[in-house]
């Protein structure tokens, strides 16, 4: 079997001029990065800002489990399903960090048949979107230390300082490090972190940001620390905002790639999907609205996190309507959430496809809370069985779902397009009245209690000492109208990884709130999480090479 | 008075195709990076490697002064002046880091009418490459600690690593850091060193490469630690040499822009000139001798440094021939060695002059040490008088050089065109027999101590007990037949910034010695050697911004 790297290299990708051409655009529209990838100019955003916005698909899935989703794959093999049925079909998707390309996880840019590519460059630099963010978040570091090594005008408290470096990579050795040590010369003494470049506010800032002017505005309004009376000190207080702003401009603007059928696609953007909001950016949605009729985009992790994100955090800030959410299982995944060990997922076994399928009901349940309509897909695998198919369709259409079978890793297009007929038909038969779970007015506990009781199936919610008055100080400092961006288990509906199908009346602990004041969210992590990734065993990386002779990358996958 | 950013933003750029295109290059040669930056491809590289080579110019300077000299200036008014006169001329470049472009030196890029464009590019993030090189470096790194974390089977001492970490910005609170702090999950603990992404052995590598096959050979053999046998662990040994040439894979190749006057110019590599050898990458050099006539280029600081390592490291390893040498002075810098304080830099002063010419006498002579005719010019300035002109011209040509006033800062090409006349009947006239200072057979010690006397002047030469101890070690390992890379101070020829003019009969200290076994020599220490800037009171970031009316970036210099 060819792996993704191989089929991907195998691609007879068209010049990015061409791919272009197709939905529209000239050169002078694009700045390129070589032969296959290019930036989106302001001046063409600008130009087709009036244009109709195209129906916007929301590609989510039902919690992660080790045997494996394939949510980008579905998304890929979908929009190049709807092309092959002409219509002009746009995916939009989140850019791969490095860090888990060398760790663990490899790659992420599809996978079969339905990958976009060129694929080496994704998973790699790209055309440095990440690069640049790393560079103005460490920019406004060594600018927040050299400010504490003048003179400490602004009187930080240096065991109040919240901003951390980052870095793109996995390190787990950067987690917990003591800065500053060595001579007087060589700066303040202080413990600080590295955390990886997605998990960056800046990274959610780029993601939200409308435009140069809007980026700018965020930026200035980044807390890095509070000073001895607790009052918060911004990178506009250090004045950092315009270097890291000019460090971001060719950042900003939209990439635009292909997939494997040589159709459109935007990749950019790709903000954590904890302790951030796990989408692509908002111009790069709303650019390919205006260029196409129909946009898929995916969040990340499962339903009730990245999907309860895009539509309370993403649509709401960008004033988003996603027409239709399209919830990927798997049925090996539906089996192992029945309680079915890893090892035995290849055999039929209906009474765990039965329990196990809870899990996708509820997340079915949740999206409909949004008022929007949903398609439920399989990503076909090749131990599934004809009665397990059955069973699940059958299932869904009692809920009110469309469902379609999805062979697009194996098939890439032709594959998806039982599901693109059945997304086609949502669209135009199933009216969405999207609205967010809640309100800007309500508290942030309130908040909080929504998400966690309506999506997370919990019976109550309880704080720590040090959540509570973190709440009770965002709210004063006049941040009580944003929106929550919850950080737990993607494993579990729960916060407890181990309570997989359904779990009910289970109650969630809030450990600790902090403002991303330039973002635009309060983030709210129940247990802890891991914002540094390490490396495993035997990285990635290992198997990564450059062959001389053939004069490309091998062993990414 | 007009900024060099204002200068460079009102320049008529023209697409890099179209510059590319003046010397034979069809878009099939290029990478394009937007519309003005391109990357040179591997197969015109190829292509040309049967052209004849062109004549290879070095730009230097006197000692660096607090006064300014522009070699970057003259090396590009001097190229476009050539231009002007009908020749087939490039300049080959070092590409600027973030680090003191945000900190105190801010650009390099040239200055006034001399400058390559676009400017903000150059100084920012360019095509990537210095953060494919930090990518790189800390992959490595990573793979280091994780390797320890995992058992350490290689049996690696913590106190004997000598891999550091590396980030493209000028941040003194990461000179000394503990790291791997925290819980056992979060890595081992030791002490770390952050150092500017220039000052990478992987930046020294990629410079001295020949190509894929080249590069990749140099990043296995780097060492990044002594086992507890005080045998060396490569990056071969961590099998991330794959990986490091994957992220390499464009960075290797030259960039093409274009100076104010339409010229083509190549930008790329930079490493630091004090713990590594300052020169743009061998493969930019060659690239530009397949594809000119003639070929200006620089390197870091003083002749003494810079010339030196370009002729005893660059040329010796690549196998370059350089034709002629300028030697940029200014009557101010001269002054200044003369004597004179900075703030009376604008009288007239011949007695200081007659004093302070004496460090420029010092750099001919040890220019034609190695063979190649020399020319010199003084970089003009608007409080030069006529008479200090006169003095020098005439001082100059009793030394056998030719002499050009060089107005390229004010003028561009124009101001050029004398410079590019006395260099064409230098390249035409006087036949260059280069050779290096010394042969590869000499020991260590001796090759420093040729290059202490020979070319700083100096009486003698002492080693600290570990200097003498490693020069052993690195001689055992088998390294004894690598040219030496002198680090000291660039203000002097000695080791002694004080030390202005011309010093004589001193001694120097080498303090420090290791092997750069990927580069391909060994690093001498004369003195401390500052390998990760700090940030100044007011860093030069605070001034930068992005003017959102215009759409473009201010305040870079």
């Amino acid at each position: 079997m060819k792996t993704d790297i191989q089929i991907a290299q195998e691609a007879c990708m068209l010049p990015i001029k061409e791919v272009a051409a197709k939905i529209g655009m000239t050169e002078d529209d694009l700045e390129l990065y070589g032969k296959y990838k290019a930036k989106i100019s302001d001046d063409f955003i600008d130009k087709c800002k009036d244009n109709k916005d195209a129906k916007l698909v929301l590609v989510t899935a039902i919690n992660p489990t080790p045997a494996g989703e394939g949510k980008t794959t579905v998304s890929i093999g979908l929009t190049q399903g709807l092309c092959r049925l002409g219509r002009k079909a746009i995916v939009a998707l989140r850019e791969p960090s490095l860090g888990p390309c060398f760790g663990i996880k490899g790659g992420a840019a599809g996978g079969g048949y339905s990958q976009v590519v060129p694929m080496e460059d994704l998973n790699l630099h790209f055309t440095g979107d990440f690069h640049a963010i790393t560079s103005a978040n460490n920019l406004l570091a060594a600018m927040l230390d050299n400010h504490m090594h003048q003179g400490n005008a602004l009187h930080i408290d240096p065991k109040r300082i919240v901003w951390k470096r980052c870095i793109d990579m996995n390190d787990r050795a950067l987690r917990n490090i003591v800065i500053g040590m060595g001579a007087r010369a060589d700066g303040v003494v202080r413990e600080d972190h590295f955390i990886i470049t997605v998990a960056s506010e800046i990274m959610a800032i780029l993601c939200l940001a409308d435009d140069m002017a809007d980026l700018k505005d965020r930026l200035g309004k980044i807390i890095v620390a509070y000073d001895y009376d607790n009052n918060p000190v911004t990178a506009d207080d250090l004045h950092a905002t315009g270097a890291m702003a000019a460090l971001l401009k060719d950042a900003i603007k939209p990439n635009l790639v292909q997939t494997l059928e040589n159709t459109p696609a935007i990749v950019h953007g790709g903000p954590f999907a904890n302790i951030a909001h796990g989408c692509n950016s908002v111009r790069a949605t709303k650019t390919a609205m205006k260029m196409a009729d129909i946009v898929v985009t995916e969040a990340g992790f499962g339903a009730d996190l990245g999907a309860e994100k895009f539509l309370d955090i993403k649509c709401r800030l960008a004033g988003l309507k996603p027409d239709a959410i399209v919830i990927v299982a798997t049925v090996r995944a539906l089996k192992y959430n029945g309680g079915v060990p890893k090892d035995q997922l290849s055999e039929e076994n209906m009474e765990a496809l039965r329990k196990g399928i809870a899990n996708l009901d509820k997340h079915i349940e949740n999206m409909h809370k949004y008022n929007v309509p949903v398609v439920v897909t399989l990503n076909s695998f090749i131990t599934d069985t004809e009665e397990e198919y059955d069973f699940i369709r059958k299932h869904c259409e009692e809920l009110g779902c469309e469902f379609a079978l999805s062979k697009v890793w194996a098939e890439g297009g032709r594959g998806g397009e039982e599901l693109a007929q059945k997304v086609l038909s949502t669209l135009e038969n199933k009216p969405s009245e999207y609205k967010p779970l809640y309100e800007d007015e309500l508290s942030l506990e309130e908040k909080i209690e929504k998400v966690a009781k309506e999506i997370y199936g919990a019976g109550s919610v309880s704080y720590s000492a040090a959540a509570k008055k973190q709440l009770a100080r965002i709210t004063e400092l006049g941040f009580g109208s944003f929106p929550v961006c919850m950080a737990k288990t993607q494993y579990s509906l729960s916060d407890n990884a181990r309570l997989l199908g359904r779990p009910e009346g289970f109650e969630v602990n809030v450990r600790e709130v902090y403002v991303n004041a330039g973002a635009g969210f309060v983030v709210v992590l129940l247990g802890t999480v891991l914002t540094m990734p390490g490396l495993p065993r035997v990285p990635a990386a290992e198997n990564v090479d450059y062959d001389i002779e053939a004069g490309r990358i091998t062993g990414l996958f």
